[in-house]
């Protein structure tokens, strides 16, 4: 399948794929027939998007209303025509919502959410949505690997992670309360992104746990994750942070013990080659209570999906999967005292982090973006712990693909400071750049 | 949990209940009460029937109509009154089908089939659907072993097993094609039983493989099973056959091997017990080619998947749940020969076991019915092997609850000649007398 992203459109990265259709040089009708086509030709062995009579239609009429409320080329709306792929607990007006479940889709009914009606706003258009695990949680859908259908392509974001690998779309939307996101985006190869906590907003989606449910997004590249974030983020601060070579930390200890051999060799040997081309890359041993940070996590989220979906599981409890089932029975087990240093652990490890990087000049932490490659078998997504400290401290992060171990792809993770999206972008520029052969 | 089967009505064994319903001594609206409580109290935790709006309402409805039909004690048929669940993989009329998925309910609208049918006339009330895995294959639902909720009830027919454990219902529909009836029961602790291939018919029930898809149920002991049976098999005879104390064939060889230390060292425990009460056990080697009984089953029953669920998985398959994906997938793989050596072999093990069964004396075959007690964990419903080869010969089978390994139920199986059924419903119920303590 990988062999096709030499397909015209599909290769034309995300932000040059927009400035094509703001010019009009590439077609909105053409770019829409030929993502159908590759839909119809490869998502029956993928199952990214979910199924949705009508979809060319719907699309094609959307596509007509957009062009003729932006007639003129040189005021087009950045993300103008631009496809995306929308996880299916996201509300977008028009569509069914089902969260990854069997429950009636008129549980989820709630307005369109500000992520999606600023994606519109920018013009960007929604081809559909796709596959998510139930309640974004673990029980995954039938999305396969696009690079090995034997295999994950991770969770819980499952299919907007395919859609981008597929070149269905050069961008598509997602959401992580542990490693949703860049697990994902990982393991089959894309960048994937997830802004600073609260930074966009989270109304109209299917919350997991409010305190810590962010939302991310998949593109083509790190330039593709900007153009979306300028679009998504409160505030976007739209001037050029020109980045020097980035300093990296290491987060040395226990955290990065968590992966694979494998997956720490391809890692340090990413880190040889991106030393071999001037960046600064510094071992800050940090992290030693990884084992107590992922227990307040879990505590956290645990407890919230408990809320969340208290009200829904008296109804509807057993049309839960079972892992669902038994993460709300688990949530009844959290205690107070345990939730309350779970949401206290966020600032303190948030400022122990920044901490770090004023002392050793850091500008990012490295670490790998999974514990290793995507791991054989549709019934599990994966391991979410190398993202699970970021998301627990809110702070920005992305993932950008880097080789492969075993023939399946393997992600470089990124993370910045709180509410620094920007410089952690042009921090992933320069990186970027540096990893091209 | 358990302790509740205590509870009045919960602890009247089928036939004995179905007995008082006719004669009115048990009052169907108390009844029902008592049920709905039950499932008030109970089910948050176990999860065995699906949700149903208005389900007090309807069953109450049709308690009156059913009275209304039969105010005579004296013409009342066998199971007036009793209360039955039924896996949702059956269509019943006013129910919605859902088979675990979540694809629209239309998708499975069919005809009521016969089995429905049958034990409508027989008086039977369908309390509710009960939660299937999904196409009756192996990603489970929220139901949760009675008997420890962190275990798995079995599968597929994981909620119509937990439903009768609960005392809920005292008899419960379900299917088996690998090990979905006889595994479930063993794990929750009640008497499962699967009726020769072909002998109850298999219309207005989403299929998974025809070739071997069978029908079965849950009850309280083997009169209950016996008196189900007599309403749902086709031809039933009803003359009592009347069992001297059975011959127990023992399958010697890798076939029991599939077991674990544990599940075997009890069932040896309970052959010593009944040897000691006068049954004749006898050691039999057979099947030393369990591998190849095996392959050839899941090559029948997978590609059987992959051609009754083809035109849905065009239209749904991103809608599929991850295992049921993978199955579908595999179908595409099995190979024309495969596929016809996988049903010759049917016939073949079934001559074999009754060429060892007349050479041996042998009333029925016995073997643990799992391979140990229900694992831990919601996200797999156990192993079917034990069941397997019983299936795929498509002869009657049966599991007894026969006391606990590790603090869950486990069962002994026995496995009859194709077609006599009435005959196995006998020895077991010989068996079953001599289990007791």
């Amino acid at each position: 399948m990988t062999a096709e992203a030499t397909s015209p459109l599909a290769a034309i990265p995300l932000a040059e794929r927009a400035a094509a259709l703001r010019a009009g040089t590439i077609d909105l009708h053409a770019q829409i027939e030929e993502a159908l086509d590759r839909i119809a030709r490869f998502d029956g062995r993928v199952r990214a998007f979910l199924p949705e009579p009508g979809r060319g239609e719907r699309v094609h009429t959307e596509a007509e209303a957009l062009a003729a409320l932006h007639p003129d080329p040189r005021t087009r709306p950045p993300l103008y025509g631009v496809l995306v792929g929308v996880k299916d607990i996201f509300a977008v007006d028009g569509l069914p919502t089902r969260a990854g479940s069997a429950i009636p889709p008129e549980e989820w009914a709630m307005p369109q959410g500000s992520a999606i009606s600023r994606l519109r706003a920018a013009g960007a258009l929604i081809l559909g949505k796709t596959v998510s695990t139930e309640f974004a949680y673990f029980d995954p859908g039938a999305t396969a690997n696009p690079h090995n259908p034997l295999h994950t392509p991770g969770g819980s974001s499952s299919g907007s992670g395919a859609a981008v690998a597929c070149g269905y779309v050069p961008l598509a939307l997602g959401t992580q309360t542990v490693g949703s996101v860049l697990r994902p985006a990982a393991f089959v190869g894309v960048t994937g992104y997830k802004g600073t906590y609260g930074r966009v907003a989270t109304d109209g989606i299917v919350p997991y746990s409010p305190a810590v449910d962010h939302v991310g997004w998949f593109t083509t590249d790190v330039e593709g994750a900007r153009l979306a974030a300028a679009a998504l983020c409160a505030n976007w601060r739209g001037e050029a942070v020109v980045s020097r070579v980035p300093v990296l930390g290491v987060p040395d200890g226990p955290y990065l013990g968590q992966a694979q051999p494998a997956a720490l060799a391809s890692f340090e040997a990413t880190l040889a080659r991106l030393a071999a081309r001037g960046v600064v890359v510094r071992r800050v041993p940090i992290m030693d209570d990884i084992v107590a940070i992922n227990a307040r996590h879990r505590a956290v989220s645990t407890a919230e999906f408990g809320d969340t979906h208290a009200s829904r599981f008296m109804r509807w409890g057993s049309m839960f999967r079972a892992a669902s089932a038994a993460l709300f029975d688990a949530a009844q087990r959290v205690t107070p005292p345990q939730r309350a240093e779970g949401l206290a652990g966020r600032a303190e490890l948030r400022e122990r982090l920044h901490a770090a990087m004023d002392r050793e000049g850091v500008d990012a932490w490295a670490s790998p973006a999974a514990t290793g490659p995507a791991p054989l078998g549709l019934t599990s997504t994966g391991d979410p712990a190398m993202s699970l400290p970021w998301t627990h401290a809110g702070v920005p992060a992305i993932s950008l693909p880097v080789g492969a171990v075993g023939g399946l792809p393997v992600g470089l993770q990124l993370a910045g400071r709180f509410g620094a999206d920007e410089a952690l972008l042009a921090a992933a520029q320069a990186i970027e750049a540096r990893l091209r052969p």
